[in-house]
């Protein structure tokens, strides 16, 4: 394949320009400098990346990833794997928290599912690409072939690829996948060198012996690939995950198309850090929603060198955590380009 | 008058049975037990105040109320009094970070002026109660006569009445007026007992000899009113301000008619705080909406046992910090009504 790496292409640069403009328009609007927080760096933020004083969020789009992974034999997961296809099913009849966020944001979105253990299964509206039946059990063998690998992230990609085309402004991604706190886990370890303990959560609940288990696993997992997993598309495809691949992919394309990605929890920000090793050019792309509750995301959200906007204690994934932060973001846009300046208003500055 | 003390009389209580019904619908949504954090206890809680089973808001309305402060010739800010009238001005032509926040939302906002230096001001849309040309300097004197702080409770209290007659199902409270940091920290302080340092911040933007000022301008005033602010009355009376009064009768009215209330940042807090001590019956209608840069929220915070929705470093006012989180109310109980449970979606519960 001719870009078999195409996510080593170059990304698109921040305006510098339209931040300044920007940054001189905060400056002037009616409120004491600062009072809005960090709502006025999101606004400025969006500003350099949209190429324009005044941003704005019009279309915004959420894409859905769901893959299995064969690491659920390990015992890492309350749910069993039969759950990923049927919350998929969930997605689409609108009852999952994603499916109301969407639906009453009016957020168009999609469902891709990268390979869950039915390859047989057929949902309408849901985009099945049946690249493995899940991925391989990466405690013992890669998780997954380059050319799935590939293939996962390239599926990432050609989302974004059809956003750009409709004039996506902001993009949004989740994902599904019973037991991917641990692929996302195992990933963000070999990425940063951290130790597992420091990158384990209760996922779904787990109690604290499942808890001691997973990070057995992948304690075993990472010693088993080595220093193979220093190479960041090789960390990815031995033991990430179909989803996380294709999340991936579709954060590096945003930075290439010129689409800012708002980055969901702990699986999400797993797939940006990979992103961001892939192609460091990618970062200025990736805004943070939300710190998630999942322990391990505070440790990623650190190595991102991400504030997100929200706590609330949330681990759902799904990109509920996005979608919830959705309005903010919008709102720092309005507020941006909708406040008068002092000027305007005929109001006086303060002497500070 | 009769009802004179009015904010004594009972507050209506939460509905047990409603409550009862929403965390067991909550315990069946499709998603691990706890993943929306925050959000499931908020929508729990507006069940119990809304007496049903799935929430919802509406008809949310805001009140902004105005006032000024005679304890800013102290020189405790860094805009001269005159800001007031003119951010008045500013909400109604819709410059203001409140007016875009409503306008955006469709949220209904009404302005409330209780008295603001000029007496004659006239503004289009506002209602101007002229109950005295701001408060007398504290420092000094007391602020308020009883008639004047009455009658500002009183203020707050009607707009809650009309609020109540249109159906309203959430109110949110801002509040404008040069100096009501100072007020709201010397109530605070009056309230709790706790010293000007712990209440004291940087209000629209001080530096440290303005901060130090200010809080000698705190010790000052709560040596010369002394015993007189063990009584909650006479603590908002002494030290309060005009909006600040407006904005505890507002809160205590909620709790009387049965609407939650969405409180605001530092100054909604201290009239919260000031409410609770009034009546604290109050306590379960209000929900704090931001944990505000304001150095001093914080203790307001712990004071009051609050857990606010979400951080940000916003320090504004206006009712902004409230407007902001009112997305994240409004999806709270989308996500509890509109959820499907784990027997409507045929999804498999976690072992956990």
């Amino acid at each position: 394949m001719s870009d078999a790496r195409w996510w080593q292409e170059p990304c698109r640069q921040p305006d510098a320009a339209s931040e300044a403009a920007a940054r001189a328009r905060q400056a002037q609007l009616t409120k004491p400098a600062g009072a809005l927080g960090q709502l006025e760096e999101l606004a400025i933020r969006l500003a350099s990346l949209q190429g324009r004083e005044c941003p704005w969020i019009d279309r915004p789009r959420l894409c859905l990833f769901a893959g299995d992974h064969g690491v659920v034999e390990e015992n890492i997961s309350l749910f069993p794997q039969s759950v990923t296809a049927q919350m998929l099913h969930t997605f689409v009849a609108g009852g999952a928290a994603i499916s109301v966020l969407a639906r009453v944001q009016g957020l168009p979105f999609e469902l891709v599912d990268l390979g869950t253990v039915d390859l047989s299964l057929n949902l309408p509206g849901v985009r099945h690409l049946r690249i493995a039946p899940g991925t391989a059990n990466f405690s013992r063998t890669a998780a997954m072939t380059a050319e799935q690998c590939q293939a996962a992230l390239q599926a990432g990609r050609e989302v974004l690829q059809r956003a750009s085309r409709r004039g996506c402004d902001l993009f949004l991604a989740g994902e599904m996948g019973i037991g991917n706190t641990t692929a996302a886990s195992a990933l963000a370890c070999a990425l940063s060198g951290l130790p597992p303990a420091r990158l384990v959560g209760r996922g779904t609940g787990l109690d604290h012996a499942g808890v001691a288990r997973k990070q057995a696993v992948l304690e075993r997992s990472l010693a088993l690939h080595g220093a193979a997993l220093d190479d960041p598309f090789e960390a990815l495809r031995r033991v990430g995950g179909l989803e996380l691949a294709a999340l991936t992919g579709s954060y590096l394309a945003c930075a290439q198309l010129g689409i800012p990605a708002l980055v969901d929890g702990f699986i999400c920000s797993a797939a940006a850090l990979c992103a961001v090793h892939l192609n460091p050019a990618c970062r200025p792309w990736l805004l943070f929603a939300h710190a998630s509750a999942e322990s391990g995301h505070a440790a990623l959200l650190e190595l991102l060198q991400a504030t997100p906007l929200i706590g609330l204690g949330l681990r759902l994934g799904e990109g509920s955590g996005a979608a919830l932060a959705l309005p903010l973001v919008r709102l720092a846009c309005e507020l941006h380009g909708g406040m008068a300046t002092f000027a305007e208003a005929q109001v006086e500055e303060g002497r500070g």
